[in-house]
C-alpha cells in the first residue's frame, strides 16, 4: 500500500493529537514535524522533528501538510505561506474571518495548483455540515448551535489576564432549558443569555481582591457581559486535579417544517473527552481528501462543503456498500 | 432564474412528500406525476399527472425523475429501466440488496451517461453519511445505529396478514437503558433483543381468538421472536384517533477513542412526525445534486457519499462562508 506523507506545522495540542491520529490510520505515514522552537527540545511520540527554516526542503517529499497552529495570528500567515508549497489542512476557527481567510488561501493555492481546506475540526468544520445538512434538507426551518459542557481557551486565557489571576478554566454550558425548547419543534428566538451559561473556576494569587477579580469577569465586554457568569475560587492543588482535562461538545439541531405543519427534528451533537484530539482526528481525515481531491485536479482553497465523503476514509466500494450503506 | 425541472414517478406518500417539498424549494419546479393509475384519479397539490405509459415522451423535458416506488418490487425493476432515460433518485431500502442494485442501476445510467443517486432518504441516506463519518474520523471505535420510536411499515403489513387481525399499527421502540450504555462510551455488545422493543396495536375482527392472535405475533420468525413484543387491542375509533400519523426517528452513534484511551461519542438523531415527508425532503435536495453532478460529468450510479455536500442547496459561495460556516 502506497501511503500518504503527511507533515504537521505546530507541535501544542493540535499537533500532537495529528500525530496520534495519524498512528490510528494505517494508510497514512507521518513524515516530520516542523517547528519554530529548537527541535532537540520537542518530544515526539517518535515522528521527526525538524526546524520550521528546513520546511522548504520537503516540498517533495509531503502529500498534505497539517497546519496545527492558532487561528489569531498563525494560520492568517501561515496558510496563505504554506499552501503556495503544500496541500494544507487547518481548523482555522475566526468564523467573522473566514470569507477573508478563504480568499488567502484560495489564491495561493490556485497558483500553485495546491488543495487546501479550510477551517476543518468540529466548529467550523463537522458543525457547518450538519448545519449546513439542516438548511438543504428542511430549507423551512431554524438552525440553532449550543456549545458545551466544554472548556473554551479564550475566555480561560481573558481571565487570566486580569491582575491577581494566577490560573482559570472556563466552562461554556448549553442552558438545559433552552435546548429542550428547540427540541420540542417551538422554534424558540433565544437570547445569548438564554443558550449558555459560564462557569469559572479561579486561583487567585495569595492576597489578591477576590471581589474586585469577579467584578472584572462578570463585566468583561464581549467575553462575560451578556451571559450569566458563575464564579468559583479554589486552589492550585484542585485546578489540577479537577481540571486538567480539554472537554467539550455540542449541539446543531435544525427544526424544520414538512407538510402540514409537521416538524422534523434533526439533531447532531458530540460529547468530547478531548477537544483537541477530536479536532486532529477531524483533520486527520481531511488530509487524506486533501490529497485526493488534488489528484482530481481540485485545487485551490476548498471546505468541508466541498469534500464528497466518500474519500475520507480507505475503505472499499464494495465494502461501503455492504458494511456502511 | 433557470428552474430544475422534476418529475415524479408514483404517487404514494413518498410521491405526496416530494410533491410538497418541490414547492419549498424556489429553484425547483414539479413538471409531471407519472402514475399505473387512472391519472384522472390521481388529485395532486396542483401538479399535472400522466400515465406511465407517456413516460418516455419527457426525456428531454426533465432534469431529474424521483422514483417513488418501493423498495421489494418497483425499483428493482424501475431503477435500471428509468436511469436509462433520465438522471434518477430513489430511496431504495432493501440494505442487504443495495450492491446488487447498485450495480445494475450503474450499468444502466452509465450507458446513458445519466446520474443516478440510490439509496437517499434516512436510513440508508443520513444515517449511512453519520456512520461513514463517524468510521472515517475515529477508526477505533463502534458504530450503533438505533431505530424509533417509530411506525415500521414492514411489521405492521405482517401483522395484518395474520387471520382475525382488521388494522395493526406496529412501533420499533429504542430500549433507553442500551441508548445510553451507548452514550456513556462503555461500547457495550447489544443482541437484537436488547435494543429494540416492539410494540402493537391490534384491531381485531368481531369475535376473533385475542390470544391466537398475540401468540402468532409474538413466535413470528425474523419479524417479532428475537424481540420483546407487546400486543394491544384496542378499537378502529382508537385507531385512526391515535395512530393516524407516520412517526419515526433514531440515533447514530459513533464511540470511538483517540489517545489515552479518551473516548469521544458523535451522535446524529432524527425525531420526525412524518417518515414519508421527511424522507421526500432529503430525496429533493439530493435530486437538486443529483442535475449538478450530472451536469459536471459524473455519471452512473451514485451514492450519498458521493455527492459534495455544497450541491444540496441553492445558497450562494459567499453566503456560505459568511453564514453556515
Amino acid at each position: 500500500m502506497e501511503q500518504i506523507k503527511v507533515g504537521i506545522l505546530g507541535y501544542g495540542n493540535i499537533g500532537k493529537g495529528v500525530e496520534y491520529a495519524v498512528s490510528q490510520n494505517p494508510d497514512l505515514k507521518l513524515k516530520a514535524v516542523f517547528t519554530r522552537r529548537d527541535p532537540s527540545k520537542v518530544i515526539t511520540m517518535g515522528a521527526p522533528v525538524y526546524s520550521v527554516s528546513e520546511i522548504e526542503d520537503f516540498r517533495d517529499k509531503l502529500d498534505v501538510l497539517i497546519l496545527c497552529g492558532g487561528s489569531a495570528t498563525d494560520l492568517p500567515e501561515q496558510g496563505p505561506h504554506y499552501a503556495s508549497m503544500f496541500n494544507t489542512v487547518d481548523s482555522f476557527d475566526t468564523h467573522a474571518k473566514i470569507p477573508e481567510y478563504f480568499s488567502d488561501v484560495d489564491k495561493a493555492a490556485s497558483v500553485s495548483s495546491h488543495t487546501s481546506l479550510i477551517s476543518i475540526g468540529w466548529d467550523p468544520g463537522l458543525f457547518s455540515l450538519m448545519r449546513y445538512l439542516g438548511e438543504s434538507v428542511l430549507p423551512e426551518g431554524s438552525n440553532y448551535t449550543f456549545w458545551g459542557k466544554g472548556v473554551s481557551q479564550g475566555h480561560s486565557d481573558a481571565i487570566r489576564r486580569i491582575a491577581g489571576v494566577k490560573d482559570a478554566r472556563q466552562y461554556t454550558v448549553p442552558v438545559p432549558e433552552a435546548v429542550e425548547a428547540v427540541r420540542s419543534g417551538s422554534n424558540p428566538s433565544l437570547t445569548t443569555r438564554q443558550k449558555h451559561t459560564r462557569e469559572c473556576f479561579v486561583v487567585a494569587e495569595e492576597g489578591a481582591d477576590k471581589a474586585r477579580i469577579e467584578k472584572e469577569i462578570k463585566e468583561m465586554p464581549n467575553y462575560f457581559d451578556e451571559y450569566d457568569t458563575s464564579v468559583t475560587f479554589i486552589t492550585e492543588e484542585e485546578m489540577k486535579r479537577d481540571h486538567s482535562e480539554m472537554p467539550h461538545g455540542g449541539f446543531v439541531i435544525r427544526s424544520g417544517k414538512t407538510a402540514d405543519g409537521r416538524n422534523e427534528i434533526m439533531e447532531f451533537s458530540l460529547s468530547l473527552k478531548s477537544n483537541p484530539q477530536f479536532t486532529a482526528s477531524v483533520l486527520v481525515a481531511y488530509a487524506r481528501a486533501c490529497v485526493k481531491l488534488n489528484r482530481m485536479g481540485m485545487t485551490g482553497a476548498k471546505t468541508i462543503l466541498d469534500v464528497p465523503p466518500v474519500l475520507l476514509s480507505p475503505m472499499r466500494p464494495e465494502d461501503i456498500l455492504k458494511g456502511i450503506m
